[in-house]
């Protein structure tokens, strides 16, 4: 037995007993791996563990339970997050804030480890300019476009979502010989759209941070798919400048009346589903990291994974990519889409 | 060696050499497995076969290729049809018809099986009429909506993309608290948003057959989300009267502010994909029973499953089904969504 | 509302206030779809109902929970069985029913719908002759062998689970020309082999009601496969007399070296996974047919599907299958296999 | 035109014209679409692509086979290999490759892409010490096991369909309260092991490459299941030393009789099935950058990805792993199993 405390490297940490754990934002597939991870991992170095329901909000509105071991079991396969997320606009204020503060000092919770995003982790810093507890932050989002982490739970399993949705789209498309307009997710960034249509052969894929594609598009729409191809598929991505899914397609079915144009807009089914093992074994591992920050007495720092390492982002640092993306990527899609 | 022939009853016709296969109207899952029975089961009854591409316009442009054992081997697996489909203005005519009588006198072609809707068959009625050609019909349309048969291919398999897309959703609306409106294909029939809306749970379902159900809607929407449940489900076939799923979800949301509702309109992904085991067994054993009719000199029939058993269902009565609906399933819906 | 009220027919029966449901032998996916119908059409109707865990054992060792409405929410897509199910000795014998019977008097359960296979409407009758409680059973097994019902819980998930696994091996089948022998569940049924060897286009099913595939089996080791095809696929039911996959692989590797022959045994994640649409409707329309049954007073019978209605089958009537095999697929296989 | 031309950098080299693709070893999903974006990326570059069937054994056969633009249409999503793959004796001898080195030299061939895992690079290596034509090769195996990068085609595929089998599996067991020990693919590597078993919340996991788990193996079965679980999940990797999942689950039988231990062998359905996201964007990434190097004259060398970006690794240094695993990882699987 004592071996097998000194493998498991037990930390302790005088001044914590306690800690919370919440998810914030819009949920990611994983959000629920993590909180397991977080749960047990905790548990496992004697510590309280309180679910705090609802995010920010439930921060507030004292929404606390506690969490046990058997409590987080058979939620790690499951979309979604036990936790459930909200947007708080009372956390905005100093007063909603003051009261998170006293439901956390009442609860005696110590530390708070916090599931979301960028916005999450700037709501989460301001609190603790104010106040004494420190949050420590998980990275999970769909777009994957965190600053100072390679990796943000859910990407892995949205963008299989995508893949599958349009590898059955292309079933149909392939049949009728039509164009498809696909809409996937990422307001400010493309990475899905991106990486989702490298994986199912777009034609052509439109994201907010080139503007290089324009010119194909354009060229594909005028004569390129009439040549060679008797189908095609355009990814775009939610954010793309020139509009939408539907706004491209009208403006292309002027261009061009001979193609037989659909549109699909993805929407939030992106969001859920089952995560995949790549979504779940980061949970964990980030989960693990969290706690272990937590007794190190780190704060306001996100965990995050680079080359496949925990690292530790401050969350100052830690904000939304400011758009950077793969150039080769776009450059190899070019290259083999004939 | 005898035996085995004798088990397979190999039939004969002396009138049939060479049969044409052609998949018209919407793409369905399950339209390959029905070519490769098709092709496979007249190669063994030593016949020709010609694969038809482009549905009925193929028939006037002279679309045909020879189909071999090995040519439809690997398709059985996969979505759409490798003969794809088109509509055909031109088959409408009597001068495209003539064209394509031709055509098939040209190609020695005896005998053709068509795998469609009640669209397809209405065409080959129209054509059966004039020339002496038999068809034979296999129903295929994800909206199993043809009367004469309780089957029809590619239903199983769009019924279950539907119920995966929306326990996806179901993730995030759980996880948000959101309530949301989901458009299912169905523009005459509501099978699929039915046994969908069950196979999910969702709390309302509007099909086109029915408007019963409008109240509960009604209901849902001013106050029976509030009191017990904090996410929901509102399934919706395409061709509800009503109005779809956007606009529906634009008047709740003047009727009930509070409600944080959703839409996601699920579009061509239910046409595509792998065909479920249902889908693959359908339309092997109606790809049998559509040459095994053939040799038995039936013409302008359409063969259908009822009960499990192949049955016969002549094409002007194998048209789209006039909504009738199991009353049943809408009964228990209402029961159990409490 | 009075008109929601006589639109859901809420029965009432003076003696039933109270029912208790289990799940009893095998798991099935789609018990959880049960589970649920039974637990809100009885609480619709008025009625309480309690979970009994662990099946017959937990029926004996007094493992009662009320269910709510709330607490069947969000089970309808899980696999398994959140009742559990164990088999029971003590059941077999007069003490163990009596200890069983004192239990549900003192719980005030006047009536109990098991969930299960044949073995469990045997168990079921043996008690109901004994003593005053009436049972009412809901058939549950992948292997859909019960006689009186088309279909039965589970059946459908465990078909697809086997295609989509099959689907899988075929890749490798093919890239590396070799002949899979693979083993699926059936003891003493071959429906899942049959119907999923022609899902997946096997070239020899060995079931064990039929041994007519013996020869095809001799064939195609000794001499089909070399001619024509380069990889291969033979399905084996379980229970098949010649022997399971291991014991023919060997037996056909002595016959003809040539062939590279591989083995899997797909074992028990055939009674896993989330249920397919099918099995998610056919459960719920059982549940909910289970409840209004005890409510006219109906005991020792079983709810069934056929022809898609809602039929009662006596308990003795509702054995196992004699091994009656739809001898239609078996020539169809045979048939377009070449 | 021009700026599309610089855009996507089209080389030229002029001692090479023609390139040949080949896989070899076991097939791993993603090969396919290794091998179209070889394609494209050499037709864009003008070059001709002769594929080459059946690995070095079609060398030496002169199974070549000119490869197109179309040709590899459709095949993106498609598991297994359109260019087969099988093991070749005559090409470890000298006068094997000797016909292998005159068939290309006879095509014209000027440059070889081989798809396959270390001992396809080695016998590349050979090859290329003894003859004037240049190899480069494409990491390919589900094992991840390859030294120099970070991926290696088919991986995460592999991982998630471990990953899915073993979540309906403990739909089962959680069901009967029964251990599985699930055997995964893995003769020398456990990363499919161990990240899989961290991926589903395996109780134990037992990899080649640490024995330090030999303990909590033993631990688990003699008493820790039994007070807090209900049941678990035991994951072998195929090389453990302790014998595989058969001889382990006779042992632990025989010591805690209690156990209810069933066992699956999950076999080669893992190596097959459509490819998930990652193995299809990083197939193509390698490909296209394999046609790169042979245009940059590049010899003997296996691109791969590390950090996400293509390098370059000589073949001799591309050899197996040994075995140095993530020692996080397991200590975190220790830390949260509780």
């Amino acid at each position: 037995m004592k071996q097998e405390t000194s493998q498991t490297t037990q930390k302790t940490n005088k001044g914590i007993k306690k800690i919370g754990v919440l998810t914030s934002g819009g949920d990611a597939p994983g959000m629920n791996a993590a909180i397991r991870a977080v749960t047990r991992s905790a548990i496992a170095h004697n510590l309280e563990v309180i679910g705090i329901h609802h995010g920010f909000k439930g921060l507030i509105e004292n929404e606390f339970t506690p969490l046990t071991s058997s409590g987080v079991s058979g939620i790690l396969q499951n979309g979604g997050t036990i936790l459930k997320t909200a947007r708080s606009r009372e956390f905005l204020t100093e007063e909603g804030r003051a009261k998170a503060y006293q439901n956390l000092v009442n609860a005696g919770i110590n530390a708070v480890v916090v599931i979301g995003g960028d916005g999450s982790f700037t709501g989460a810093l301001v609190f603790s300019k104010e106040f004494d507890i420190p949050f420590v932050g998980i990275p999970a989002t769909i777009d994957n476009d965190i600053f100072g982490t390679d990796y943000t739970i859910g990407y892995d399993t949205a963008l299989n979502t995508v893949v599958q949705a349009v590898d059955k789209i292309k079933d149909t498309a392939a049949s009728h010989g039509r164009v498809f307009f696909i809409e996937v997710m990422g307001r400010e960034a493309g990475l899905l759209a991106l990486n989702g249509g490298i994986a199912v052969g777009a034609e052509v894929i439109l994201i907010p941070e080139s503007n290089t594609e324009h010119q194909a598009f354009d060229r594909f729409i005028s004569k390129g798919y009439k040549r060679k191809k008797t189908s095609g598929i355009v990814v775009i991505a939610e954010g793309e400048e020139m509009g939408g899914a539907l706004k491209l397609a009208k403006k292309a079915e002027q261009e061009n009346p001979d193609l037989d144009i659909r549109v699909s807009i993805l929407g939030h089914m992106q969001r859920g589903g089952n995560p995949t093992a790549q979504d779940r074994v980061a949970a964990t591992k980030m989960g693990v990291a969290a706690v272990d920050a937590i007794l190190d007495d780190q704060k306001s720092i996100m965990v995050g994974l680079r080359y496949g390492k925990i690292v530790h982002v401050p969350f100052n640092k830690a904000v939304k990519l400011n758009h950077s993306i793969d150039q080769d990527l776009l450059e190899i899609q070019r290259l083999i889409t004939i």
